[in-house]
């Protein structure tokens, strides 16, 4: 089984990257995104943790419902309802994976679960033996498996893949794992556990010190792992997971080396990165590999003086083939209806109802009324707005007036409705943004920090809109509230709004250490 | 020679990582980052190509002047009249290297350099001649070496190490290699040269697939290298170089595996992160290994729920061990002149006359005026703001007022010189950055086009500085302006007019491809 060399490549952007502060997702959003994962044709999404939270759960049934090509996983732990609250979540799905987790180390035995190693052992054995009564297709976890006992480890190993566990993942929890190391625990492992071959081996990276790719493809040529657990931009908690962007152009550029089959469509890449980007607001850095704005010399327009440079001759990877095009104007103010709703199914932005494409069309006049050119992404952001402001309905924005002069104090108004009643505030500042902030803070009155504030632009130029990202804390709770318009100030009011939109609904939710 | 456990950090960030596109930087700037990489106690500070331009030269001049404890290195191709300009530029330089170059792959040397393997061999050991009538530290590079011969690469590198070359690099130029291969081949390299152990091998690796950390250490670690070649936030073309703080904090924090000594104080490296992102305006993004905002939990604040997690058990690196800390106030409205100029000292900012430390004074009260708190981040964007206004005279930002209102079209009116001449412009626009670029255009007419834009919170909240990034390009020639202030409008035209002034200033080099 491990023999083959089909590399199976397994998203947890939805789980594992969600749990990212700041990255939360609504799930609208993570439908979006399950969309395109389907199209870059990962093969397995790991759409959430199941029992974490209503909201959680709800994900996985929606994700369960629309994909059609992956098989749709859910995180559980090892115990009967958790397992029982995946299995139904994933209830909709043609292909499905409970994957389940248990602590095997020393210290998380004794401090978390209180349990003795042989209540471990028989509690991974009997999650299995549920996990089984839903689906075939299931996974195990070693929780902090890189600092448990290596017997203890083997012995629970053994006993989930006897129960019928057929992928077991390797964590590097901490990203504390070098390459070849990793590479031989794995090997190691797979060695001494006599039915190591009944099962799928999986490795999962964090990338605290530059190295989550090298491990990854580490454990498949050393230690003969076949499953890769990554995520869209490495996001992730920290530094992040594996970057499966860099991980699969990887084993795709070097076929001399890793001799892998993939499924992956790579055309995809760049879509999917900017949708993650844009959705979580966390920005990619230009000189960030494959998918930064930087990676590609010649797809930035750049000329290289002086040198013998034939595209052939310096790249090892064509930008076409992750899928960066020259943005295109699409559509402009005479564009109607129907393009307009062709356009969105292109772009896999599927709307519920003809209210809701009506209400995008709306929003899509009002801004080629503005915006002479309309590019994809400004369409994309224009229905993530729209989500944004849809999801929370208590707060959301209405008008802003805003003025600054050197040598005068700046000055906004904002009307905006909190539970459907209308306020308008006026507000003083260092900056415009400053301003904004202090007039709807005048009527909010929330009490959250302002943390982090950024702003890109969506497309090149001024002309295009700002993307502005307001990450918010509030005791403890980390939001990113996300806003687009033309106009850079009114782009921050909504930013603002979403984010306290997203402290408004309140959620808990367990994060399990993978 | 190379069996000893010393690893050299080789910073380029000046040199491989400036030609990235639109990360070029003035001299004040490189003196900057230079004496940033002193206290940051790098082995060697490539400091750029001292015959690429006069620019490259005066930078090298000046930073081989200040710098006492670091290694200054300039590069140079293998003719004379290079590596006697390079020799000029170091002379006031304690320590002083010379890094020459030659193509050695077959395509490169037919093509570009016309030369037969003969000649390249004889003008690569001339070269080193050379270069020991200058110094006796003498590096020497076969460029596109991973697509050379081996035989013949034998032969070169035998031949250089024979005339005196005291350091071999062997380049991954286009980020191709894969960690396990690429290590092979400077053991084998080191293995058939007879007088390899002569030299310290060096590794200088480019990160396409995301391997670049992990080749380097596989350099390191089974090819037997002793220098590392990298740059500050993996700055550098395309995807970048190998990161220094990923690659310092790997074998810093897995001793077990390395058994490496470094001279590098961690302490400095969010220091030099911060300063190289703000003076070339490339940001890094959250979940960047080491120096991205999210990099430590605890660091931004982040509550961890329903998880027994106490620091000591998961954190692999101590945020303070990188020089995280929390953001302090230090100035204010009523600080005096001693305490501004005792802080820019102890942020290692040396401004050169009493004049330049009284005009960055009154920028700082006028900054006070507007804006409670000032941390150190606000210091390093005033200074840096006061460089970048300097160092080209054409056009300087003196005033601007702008308004926006929902249902209105945005205005700005901006007063600025150009050539010392003051011009007052209106401008409309899709949103206040729009219009007041219009305005800037409709006088100064320069044809750019602005490729990127974006906005960074200097410090916290919105009552930080913004500061803009505008990416220009004319003509195939990139640049970045960078402007700060707490309007980001007002920050976004000064960032515009630094760009302008950037392009202004037209610079013609030759990028080696290493």
């Amino acid at each position: 089984m491990t023999n083959s060399n089909r590399l199976i490549i397994f998203d947890t952007t939805l789980r594992d990257g969600e749990q990212s502060p700041g990255a939360s997702m609504t799930r609208e959003e993570k439908v979006r995104i399950a969309r395109q994962l389907e199209r870059l044709r990962v093969d397995v999404i790991e759409a959430g943790f199941a029992a974490a939270s209503p909201g959680d759960f709800e994900a996985i049934r929606a994700i369960a419902s629309v994909i059609k090509d992956s098989t749709i996983c859910s995180l559980s732990r090892a115990n009967e309802r958790d397992i029982a609250r995946a299995a139904e979540a994933l209830l909709p799905a043609p292909r499905k994976r409970i994957h389940t987790f248990i602590a095997t180390s020393p210290l998380h035995m004794q401090v978390k679960l209180r349990m003795s190693p042989e209540q471990v052992l028989e509690q991974a054995k009997q999650a299995i033996r549920y996990a089984r009564q839903h689906t075939d297709d299931i996974e195990f976890s070693p929780e902090d498996g890189s600092r448990s006992e290596e017997d203890f480890l083997c012995r629970v190993l053994e006993g989930v893949i006897a129960e019928g566990a057929t992928t077991i993942n390797f964590p590097d929890t901490v990203g504390y794992a070098v390459p070849e190391v990793f590479g031989e625990t794995i090997r190691r492992l797979r060695e001494r556990i006599p039915n190591s071959d009944k099962a799928i081996w999986s490795v999962h990276c964090h990338n605290d010190l530059g190295l989550a790719v090298a491990n990854s493809l580490a454990g498949v040529t050393i230690g003969g792992a076949r499953q890769i657990e990554c995520t869209i931009n490495g996001l992730g908690e920290r530094a992040g997971n594996t970057a499966l962007e860099e991980v699969v152009m990887a084993v795709r550029t070097r076929p001399d080396i890793f001799k892998l089959e993939l499924g992956i469509d790579t055309t995809q890449i760049v879509a999917a990165s900017k949708m993650v980007s844009q959705i979580t607001g966390f920005a990619v850095q230009p000189n960030k590999a494959v998918v930064g704005a930087n990676a590609f010399a010649h797809a930035s327009g750049i000329h290289q003086d002086g040198m013998l440079k034939s595209r052939e001759t310096y790249e090892i990877m064509r930008a076409e083939d992750v899928g960066w095009a020259a943005t295109k104007i699409v559509l402009g103010k005479l564009s109607g209806r129907n393009a307009f709703k062709q356009r969105l199914q292109e772009l896999g932005i599927d709307l519920k109802t003809e209210d809701d494409v009506n209400a995008a069309f709306a929003r899509f006049k009002e801004l080629a009324d503005r915006k002479s050119e309309i590019f994809d992404e400004d369409i994309m952001a224009l229905v993530s707005d729209e989500e944004h402001a849809s999801e929370g309905e208590h707060y959301r924005f209405v008008s802003l007036a805003q003025q600054s002069e050197t040598g005068k104090t700046p000055k906004a108004k904002v009307v905006f409705t909190m539970d459907g009643q209308e306020h308008t505030c006026e507000g003083e500042g260092d900056g415009p943004v400053d301003a904004t902030v202090n007039a709807i803070e005048k009527q909010a009155a929330s009490g959250a920090e302002l943390v982090l504030f950024s702003i890109n632009a969506i497309s090149n130029g001024t002309e295009s809109q700002g993307e502005v990202t307001m990450r918010l804390s509030r005791s403890g709770r980390i939001v990113n509230g996300v806003g687009s318009d033309p106009d850079i100030i009114v782009a921050s009011a909504k930013a603002y709004l979403s984010g306290l939109n997203k402290l408004h609904s309140k959620i808990e939710r367990v994060n399990p250490q993978l």
